[in-house]
């Protein structure tokens, strides 16, 4: 079985990481559909909603809303975000590893974020992924 | 200040409740964008990602699932769903007490989750709920 999600855990393809504990690990989605548009995955694979923790789904959410108020306080000045699971084919999930959608938005935004079509292109993925973690960090700080 | 979800909480609204417990209610969407949509709130009055606390949204993402779950064992013959958090009127926020979506999805749907523009009416609402219900209530006696 490859899983691109399990290799990018395991370090075997590149991502831009923007956050990891000893069990998540959070990246920069390689098509975004806004600039900063993250991924969350628990490094244990699992597929969708009828294998995953409910446990697991909460810290997924918890890690999500932090980047989501990392991206309102950082260079990317999100106005706020779209946070996301598509759980199963049917509801647009293509990669089948469980993964929760962080997408910062800003006013006026016209962008459909399920839409999956229209896909900006990231200027500089390698600063996004910088200005997120060092927003993560602030937040730290803050506490 | 008027809240229409904080009115439904209350009673003092109308709404097709789904699930119910002590701090968290679950009710179909008034605007549904599949049959079954259901939004998961919790009774305590947040507005989004900055004033909710993370064990409020790892609460509402573990109903969503079960309710998610609930419908794929359903009369409603759910593939998968889509559970979303839209934080913030730059995200597609219409009603600002934090809400979570869970829409219940079937192969071959086409519609765009987050469009918010195409919206299907439900045949029979009451009848969702109840199917809802009853599945929710089927998953405790399983476990
Ligand atoms: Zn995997
Ligand atoms: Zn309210």
């Amino acid at each position: 079985m490859s899983c691109v999600f399990c290799a990018i855990v395991g370090g075997d393809a590149p991502a831009v990481r923007i956050y990891e504990d000893d069990d998540y690990l959070a990246f920069l989605d390689i098509r975004p559909i806004v600039r900063g548009h993250t991924l969350v995955v628990p490094k244990k694979h699992t597929v969708d909603l009828t294998d995953t923790p409910p446990s697991t789904l909460a810290d997924l959410i918890r890690i999500g809303q932090r980047i989501g108020l990392a991206a309102r306080d950082s260079e990317l000045k999100a106005d706020g975000c779209n946070i996301a699971v598509n759980d199963g084919k049917a509801a647009f999930q293509s990669v089948f590893h469980i993964h929760l959608h962080v997408a910062p938005r800003h006013a006026g935004d016209k962008l459909s974020f399920a839409k999956g079509l229209v896909i900006r292109r990231d200027p500089d993925r390698e600063a996004t992924g910088r200005i997120l973690r060092d927003a993560l960090a602030e937040l730290d700080v803050k506490e």
